[in-house]
């Protein structure tokens, strides 16, 4: 039996790619087609995203919506642009057709604002279209925009029998069954059972009988980012969506909090790195360049600013020049001590365990930079008085070292607590932002100690 | 019915906590039930992790072990091992009992090594004991590590109605189903069913009459990452998890791989800051000192290498002592553009997006480098020229800079490349690792460049 099941290891190899292409120049489309019903939706659109579009759009039209519509999801987002302006509006419609609510709306609000009308109007079940309507009517960001419209629901009135049977007509429509979710004849929800419950119970009982009246639900217009918080904490595999009266609307599932984690954990990864907007390196040049260059142009003003501070002490340390090129040093403990701190400020916060007050944070990180930058200091002091044979100047350098990478350690803990109660992501305070502005005041700081302990 | 039903928005307040102290306080064990019977497990272990040691182990002390072996699971894991360590064996045992396979064995991992044997010893259930241990012997970055024995398993002789019957019996031990999985009389895993399938089917038919052969499963011996990966991929709940002959051995469900991409995400985002080991912000000083010191080290080491290389230039660039003030801008852009490359890389990896050779990447990033670096060079051109009115020392510098933003982005794309080409984790290759060594190759470039366009 072993040739019957799937394998999880597709890998998309280059003979496999040149066997598609030749089909596709060959016009074979009955080879083409025996192909790729071995391969799961999810590969198909991997080797999609291999071709150019021309064969993608070759592939995509010869197979049926059912299939075409699930690879439309899983491919590339940039790809998927390119393939959805070439199919019209029908076409487009035929796809939306095949897919849950969800994913219709997602394919949709892509559109440019023009087409959707369009390719809605051209949606044929009207139930269908009615629910990617309201969909669409959510900002993405909420609840609202990332639920589905396919659940299954039964009345406390149902008996289990009577129920049973009626999710089997609800069932078909629904991919996965995770709750059935109760609701009164109001709509409201009031509470859940699961379908081992369902079979377990006497075919005889009534729903309101077996119900467990205890049901997790969110708000329609919650973060989804506190929707993926709350699923993970309560492993829930589902949660049901409703508006300010309880009345059901929806339902999110674990799968799409799978993609908002991992494009979240992306994103903070991609800030803390200097990197905005959602980039990745199959980008163009100059898509990445517009994702890098803001950052690196932060850098170079940082680097301006460095050179203006150096200038000014010139004269004063005219005697002093070691003391000049011991800033590299200083600014890279200053920009490093500020991604650690923030880093882990920036984390606490996205896991919701960052406890106690601001004062108590800084008095922690006080201790902790003290701790460091003292070891690190003494190490230097020991270098530069070996090295050197100064000992006044290895003062002024690690006493220095300290210091900045107390203010560098504080800095970096209070601006994303300050961000985060401000209501600003405080994933931008890390990366480039903090190193920058550690840099610069580290470079100062450096000067003006070194300054007063050499007595200038 | 509104009060029936939990709200996600559970709030850990400073009354709420204050309540449980002071019953802990006063020995009002029938107050403290009545309040926490009222919180989810997740919930109370979050109170828990604020309590002081003696406090959290009252709490435990008095809850029933089904709640609180759910509690301990959701404990960080700093406290569940001080919780450990002040029960006893028989109690853990208890604790054990009440847990499914996989987080039992979980629990039993995390003890000193010489009272594992002591707890296993003292589970009464002989299935269970059996299982764990099994569970015990595989890696723990390994699908069996992660797998759990609970599963619902049907023969593909059997029929539906029988099937319905038994699966009672099954589904009551397992706490979700997911998906049945069917197996032929040598226990090998030949297909899967969902509950739907089975409730949509006629009674008397058989299940190898209905059951899908098309079934992903892992080989037990696969890595955690990789089983994320595929899980994530085709969207999967749960995966059946084989051994070499197609026994079936366990199943992995979808809230362990979101546990796992959370680890994952967060491990990565702490190595790209310069932070080893999984600290978080309320990890003590000690234990933060250990995890950041060790990068903060290799930066002073880095720094004072920049300092011996600004030394070595010192006698040639007396005349041009400006040059040295823009040492800490060169180090910054070099470090930035290698952390930009680099973290696109080790992401693109992690994703497995990273198509094409070694050579059309750096290919790709000599040329987005050269885009940046040149129009950052302009505009730093025109700011020397201007500021300082010497027109060699500003194209000096700016040439400079486009060959080290070029260089720094060559090796932010390279070494991550070559350390997964080696079986080395890519992402210790972001952070203070990749600007470190930018930071020192740059300066170094920087003034050889300027020396051999100064003619110096």
């Amino acid at each position: 039996m072993e040739d019957e099941n799937e394998s999880i290891q597709f890998e998309l190899t280059d003979a496999l790619l040149q066997q598609v292409e030749g089909y596709v120049a060959s016009n074979d489309d009955k080879a083409l087609q025996n192909l790729l019903k071995e391969f799961h939706y999810a590969d198909i659109a991997e080797i999609l995203d291999e071709l150019n579009l021309e064969q993608a759009i070759y592939v995509i039209k010869l197979l049926d919506s059912e299939t075409t519509s699930d690879i439309l999801m899983e491919l590339d987002e940039d790809n998927r642009e390119k393939v959805l302006k070439n199919l019209t509006a029908k076409e487009i419609a035929e796809e939306v057709e095949e897919l849950d609510t969800d994913d219709a709306a997602d394919i949709i609000a892509e559109l440019p604002e023009e087409r959707q009308q369009e390719v809605i109007n051209r949606i044929e079940d009207e139930d269908h279209k009615a629910e990617i309507k309201e969909l669409l009517a959510y900002d993405e960001d909420t609840a609202g925009g990332l639920m589905a419209k396919e659940l299954v629901k039964v009345y406390e009135t149902w008996t289990v029998a009577g129920c049973l049977r009626r999710i089997r007509g609800q069932a078909k429509e629904v991919t996965r069954v995770h709750s059935i979710y109760v609701v009164n004849k109001e709509e409201k929800l009031i509470g859940r059972l699961s379908l081992k419950d369902l079979i377990v119970a006497k075919s005889e009982q009534k729903i309101a009988d077996i119900y467990i009246t205890s049901v997790d639900y969110v708000d329609v217009n919650e973060d989804v980012e506190e929707v993926a918080r709350v699923m993970a904490k309560y492993d829930l595999e589902a949660i049901p969506v409703v508006d300010e009266n309880k009345t059901l609307l929806g339902r999110i599932t674990i799968d799409d909090i799978v993609d908002v984690l991992k494009e979240e954990a992306d994103k903070d990864y991609q800030m803390a790195a200097g990197i905005t907007g959602d980039v990745d390196s199959d980008d163009s040049i100059l898509q990445l360049t517009r994702a890098r260059l803001p950052w690196l142009f932060l850098g170079l003003l940082g680097g301006i600013g460095a050179f203006i501070i150096m200038e000014g002490f010139q004269e004063a340390f005219s005697k002093y020049a070691v003391l000049f090129f011991f800033t590299p040093l200083i600014a890279a403990m200053a920009g490093n001590v500020g991604v650690q701190s923030s880093a882990i400020i920036v984390q606490g916060l996205a896991n919701d365990d960052v406890k106690g007050s601001v004062n108590s944070r800084l008095l922690k990180e006080m201790l902790l930079a003290a701790l460091n930058g003292l070891i690190l200091a003494i190490f230097l002091f020991l270098f530069v008085w070996l090295y050197n044979g100064e000992m006044d100047k290895a003062l002024a350098i690690s006493t220095s070292l300290v210091a900045v990478i107390i203010i560098a350690g504080l800095i970096g803990t209070f601006v994303p607590l300050f961000l985060d109660k401000r209501g600003i992501d405080p994933a931008i305070a890390t990366g480039p932002f903090i190193t920058t502005s550690n840099d610069i005041l580290g470079i100062l700081l450096y000067f003006w100690i070194a300054k007063m302990i050499l007595g200038i």
